[in-house]
């Protein structure tokens, strides 16, 4: 069996709360670390909560990267979605714990769409460089 | 210990090509589960790739759906993260379960953010009609 995806959900405890409070701190800090796993950024879009909390995305050809902050507890949520074999998402995780000062990090990686594959064959991915935005 | 979010991660396979490959499709489906579910609908971004694929977020208050699709393998990879108990996620699961035709699903549920709570007490969650655009 060989996967399509690998996906590390993250939880990032006891983050510096004023920046993960911080919609353009957090921005900057996600697409920076798309950008340090050498990723193809497509958009991104971020939100700020009242009185506090930030939500976000940022898709990149090789899939996506969603966070959720909740500064009351100094704790984001983070998803790491990535496809084939061009970027590292431990990257990602790596950059963002530093961005977000969490001394307490758990993380753990799934694998997406199991399929069987011929003995000497490769599963194919989406072209990462090829898209038509909607 | 009570848990911020829950987040189902969903394996569609064996789904109607056509279906998955179709952006717009693909974008009203993903809404609409949003709406069945209660949901508050905050953005959507979705893209369609070359020659096939389709990636798209929708960010809803209560957290996100995130979907990519591998249309050549009749595979759909949904991530369905809510907080706050007003809505469920798994309402939203059955809905693109039934607009993917899928004929095999396979679902996980975590939970997201633990924290102790002391006896008799609940986590507070983000307000979920109140948030800036950024």
């Amino acid at each position: 069996m060989e996967a399509l995806g690998r996906q590390i959900l993250v939880e990032y405890y006891d983050c510096d709360q004023s920046k993960i409070n911080d919609v353009s701190f957090v921005e900057t800090a996600l697409i920076q670390a798309a950008k340090a796993s050498q990723a193809t950024l497509i958009s991104h879009n971020f939100h700020k909560f009242s009185p506090y909390g930030v939500s976000g995305v940022v898709v990149i050809a090789e899939s996506h990267i969603a966070i959720h902050t909740w500064p009351e507890y100094n704790y984001a949520a983070v998803d790491i979605f990535t496809c084939g074999e061009t970027i590292d998402p431990w990257v990602i995780q790596e950059c963002l714990k530093e961005n977000f000062v969490s001394q307490n990090v758990s993380s753990m990686e799934m694998k997406r769409g199991m399929f069987k594959v011929p003995e000497g064959q490769k599963l194919l991915f989406k072209p990462s460089s090829e898209y038509q935005s909607n």
